[in-house]
């Protein structure tokens, strides 16, 4: 086997499509928001990419069929833009893997005719969020004007310790090439999967590419996860402590 | 050295011939059930990989004679199909290594002209186990009503931390390049070596492949483990509390 | 992406450089030294050197714009002699990757003239330090007299684990080639960032090269990090105990 | 730099020479007693071998000089058998490193015309050892009887976990390469550097090889570890307990 394996499933023509990144990370924000993506819009997958990076692993569908590890690129056409989203379930194992991916990622992207490239993911906060306020970073600085305009915040030197992974590399990686990216941070608390967040991320990207994204599902999961909010807090404290006490999960 | 090298110690004709991988593992029920076959047939030992990936060890027999690890393929005759039984004492060190090792093994399995491949494992349920199912994947959804027909049981998204290492890989791996493929996992508490699970994953075999194995040596081991559970639970609770309560061990 | 990428910034020609190494290390006294002297002299940045070793990471500047990790070459013109000064925010990953990247450090220095090199750094004494003594090591025993008359201290096998990363094959590697390398280690407790460690290794700097290097920065930095041992000190003693009774932070 | 590079320093002509291997493992027993023999013979440092492999480190010697990190081969002339002597301070970093290492080892007393080989270790007891048995372990079983002559003792399956590093892979990689490979691992605690299991060792060697070595600097630190294990006693169990009843260190 090659390091790094691309099944070529379909080849559609897009319109100057955007890449979206949406791998596993904190508070899996960017893998929800990418997902929902896929749910919510007609979408095509059009291309697998294996690698010996990504653990020795397959996973099991309801049926008990095994596929192996690999992420995935969907074509999808908006009321907006064409999309072309990158989800799977696992980053690469090294730091050079974490190169090699992306680079590959971005070989895919610009294939395709990409230009444009959002990374989309959270930021923790240790404490419960109550806005949702979303974080952002740019290849490029002539790319702030319209984000702040979508309501996206920068602030210096945040996130601190910079921004790590698959979504720091394709800004990275990226701007090296010539793409236009930029890095959408939902703020979360770190410790839950949350839907809310990536909802917000979402919402900004609506407001940047020109979409308009149903949320009804979404807001499923988010009520689920506020159900299992509430069963950690009376765990934890008793069922008649106030909102306003609960700062800190975990 | 190479980073692999095989050593072609034989090149039997075989007939149309079954891969069975029993590498270690999870209560090591794959290489009990691969290793049993061995005894119980006629066998002839055919290549030998050694990989740079294994660690760096040699065993010592019971002369005092050292063998450089490695993982070993035998050729077995049975009452049934011909058989390509995979074994050995070690998994590969990283993420690649284990790639590169399944590729090499499915590479060997070829040559030999078989297009049907077995990883026997276990799957740790983390009780003492009192009925001994046996969990499957396969490598396509046609190969499910021979398997359920044998017995073994399918489970949506079970196991749920996927199959990892060469056994997940020989179904992901060997699936790409088209073999019929199947992982076979006994259940088992995952304290303790297990050889009864061991058994019934090899009665799957049986009935799936048209053997018949006998399994006074198994039964051996398999009293020789009950022993050992018997003085653990003395150890722990005192001789005179029932089976019944005796649902963990560790 | 290739395993080590350079970015040729800008080639000026130098007279004779000198390779001044300050990555992160103990109390990061060789990455304070020469970022001082980056501030305090003219620079020029000449090479960015990005590498798969490195972690997979983007640094967000004020602006909220990122940059992908390297380490910077800056050619900085003294009032004594030319320097090539090295610095960045990260070391390599692995065992391998010191060596690639220290190879390719001194291919760069190599390029511009350079044939002495100074890696600096910190010696860690687990003690806060009254006096600022500089230790050092050399590459060649014809590079002793110059160093101690410059009050350099050289003890027999110390730092007793010998020196580890970039500055360690700096004079290792560097040696091999027939720079004339030397490391200069301000020793510092280890515990904290320590800005007066790193002005005693500019001062010896100062004497070896012929510099004169203002310190008012730097002492501003030093009484910052004097601020924060003193309020550790009263939050762990209260604010009565005098000072020489304060021998560990930690 | 290579992966692995290596400084011909000398090229006497040797007579059938003996590969002898000395690197740090349990008790440092093979390393005390390679750097014996380079002590009590005329030896001559033929190569260097570095390795990116190695720690990313220097030594620093007495006088302050930087050595890098390396393993070197002397060739020493004994009253009996030319030996080559492998030592150093440290072991390959990874898997893949170990059999890359022993490979260039063996390369490199292939050129020197050697076919035999020893890889001197301890095996740790867990307990203080009162006679310094010798185990060892074959590449070949024609190799068994003038060892058991020299009074190495072989049991069935040990040591239990088979042999790791360099000298395992001596015996592994040296067998199949055709060299007679032998391990002699001397009995030792396991806690502490033992020179008495080093001497057993080299007088195993003494009669297999027909040298007459000196023992009395390897006994002078023997001496200062009795020195050592006394304190430790004294400071555990006060200065009265007897002899008889010191089993355990540690």
């Amino acid at each position: 086997m090659e390091d790094i394996e691309i099944d070529a499933v379909a080849t559609p023509e897009l319109d100057d499509p955007v890449l979206i990144e949406g791998l596993p990370g904190v508070g899996h924000v960017g893998k929800l928001a990418a997902e929902h993506l896929l749910e919510e819009f007609d979408s095509e997958l059009v291309r697998r990419v294996y690698a010996t990076e990504f653990p020795p692993q397959v996973g099991v569908d309801e049926e008990g069929v095994a596929e192996l590890t690999c992420a995935e690129f969907h074509a999808v056409e908006t009321d907006g833009a064409d999309l072309l989203v990158l989800t799977g379930d696992h980053q690469a194992g090294s730091n050079a893997g974490h190169y090699r991916l992306t680079s590959t990622f971005l070989d895919i992207a610009e294939e395709f005719g990409a230009t444009r490239a959002f990374a989309l993911g959270g930021v923790p906060t240790g404490e419960l969020v109550e806005e949702y306020t979303v974080l952002g970073a740019v290849s490029d600085a002539a790319l702030l004007d319209d984000l702040k305009d979508a309501g996206v915040e920068f602030r210096a030197d945040e996130p601190a310790g910079g921004i790590v992974g698959v979504s720091g590399l394709v800004l990275g990686l990226g701007g090296r090439r010539g793409f236009d990216a930029a890095c959408l941070m939902g703020e979360t608390s770190g410790y839950l999967v949350d839907p809310k967040s990536a909802r917000a991320v979402l919402e900004t990207l609506e407001a940047v590419l020109g979409l308009s994204v149903d949320y009804e599902s979404l807001e499923d999961r988010a009520e689920e996860m506020e159900e299992v909010v509430g069963k950690i807090r009376e765990m934890q404290e008793g069922p008649a402590v106030p909102d306003d006490d609960l700062r800190y999960i975990g």
